[in-house]
């Protein structure tokens, strides 16, 4: 699958009604399956799982690193796609304390108050204090992820996610209809590929929710550039993990909304 | 809180860089709890959040109606806002049941192809067969709701979902930075004002993915109008539930991808 279908359809438009044909992305029910157990069911296009999968494992802190992965296989199955995991033993058990901590029976579960502690936890603080964009970098990233958008392209309904490294341009990119989805994506392609996200910048079709900023602290990228607006919470946590965030990047401008200090209108520097 | 806030910033264009204003929508950590444990915490625009709260009961089956609910309320704390559900002992016994099943210990979570099937269970069917639309009603609808999206006007950055009635238009509308809390909203205040969802259409401002068309067909919203694409997933899982999906609707016209018995050129029928 490449994660599109063609469809014949009616279209009823001012001037008539005529059959049209569109391309529709596809979606698919995607279990991630660590040591046996569900830890979660996701809605996902269904191109790059392993990527997906990989991402997944990392943004969701269940391994900090591909070598505590065992063994990985996926299964299709009529209802959608298994992504099986073996893990460490020490990671397996760091998951059991976390699963037992966090859902349970009515009355074991969390409190609400410990729930929002849950969820706000503090974000690990990104680093490579050398690294600079020119305004340049930052100005024509979307415009050059739009050219690695080819189910975007097809179907006119897909979020991607890209890799920016200062004066390189874009060197990774994914797509999903989810924008979640697009940057687990590529955070498990680039750990599979052992590209460090340290250096670089991602780069987003979409809006910035507090989620995406999450995962940018988690993989470590610096910055984040997207073509839309981000939220007031998004903004403050890109700050306080030291993010750099570039919103409404589109038409060769950019607003800057955390950590200028990154941007230079130099040459950049190449850490 | 109406779900914005101010931020002044810079904006880098290509013909210099200057102070811009822009309002921000804003992003909060929501804890849904029944009976004294967190069922999920979202982020979600704080306005609404009653809303917001009654139609997450709602569509996650938690409840299937409001009079199962013996208390609600909300409480703001530093880290987010909690909804709290007191509900009859039928529904928490089967929400507790649910819980037990669904999230336990490592060993003892679904495996991966139960939690598929689980993902993937039969929706009800939808009724009402007496309910027509006009091609003007649908062709319309987009734009109409467009002129109930306050935060949208001031944030360029915010979804709504909106409820039609044929041969009346929108007669109630709901925002969120997030699609599936806006139709959330919409449901849970449809259902506090003694709205039916039998009646007439969901209007959406985003793209339809499978999770739109599962809560369309739990509220029991015959018809489903969005102004963008839907997945080849969401076409199929629309057409088993007897929805009728229309989708890039847009410019006066739209695409009809399901059910298309219930659109006329007449005068519409209003059941």
């Amino acid at each position: 699958m490449n994660g599109a279908s063609s469809h014949t359809g009616l279209s009823v438009q001012p001037d008539g009604t005529r059959t049209v044909h569109r391309t529709l992305p596809d979606e698919v029910a995607v279990a991630m399956v660590f040591n046996g157990s569900t830890q979660a069911v996701m809605m996902a296009t269904p191109a790059d799982i392993t990527d997906l999968a990989h991402g997944f494992a990392l943004t969701e802190g269940v391994i900090t690193d591909l070598s505590q992965i065992e063994s990985f296989e996926i299964t299709d199955h009529p209802n959608g796609i298994e992504a099986r995991f073996w893990i460490t033993p020490d990671r397996a058990d760091a998951l059991s304390t976390r699963r037992r901590f966090m859902a349970g029976p009515v009355g074991c579960g969390l409190c609400g108050i410990d729930s929002l502690d849950q969820a706000n936890r503090p974000l690990p603080q990104v680093s490579n204090p050398a690294l600079r964009f020119s305004r340049a970098d930052i100005a024509n990233a979307t415009d050059a992820l739009r050219n690695l958008q080819p189910l975007h392209d097809q179907t006119h309904a897909a979020h991607a996610a890209g890799f920016l490294r200062p004066g390189a341009g874009i060197v990774m990119a994914r797509e999903d209809v989810g924008r979640h989805n697009a940057l687990d994506k590529l955070i498990g392609a680039m750990a599979r590929a052992g590209i460090t996200p340290t250096n670089g910048a991602f780069v987003m079709t979409s809006r910035l929710s507090i989620e995406l900023i999450q995962k940018c602290a988690i993989a470590g990228a610096p910055a984040l550039i997207a073509v839309s607006a981000p939220t007031a919470a998004a903004v403050a946590l890109a700050n306080a993990a030291g993010i750099t965030l570039a919103a409404f990047a589109r038409g060769g401008g950019f607003d800057i909304y955390s950590q200028p200090h990154r941007i230079t209108t130099e040459v950049p520097h190449v850490a």
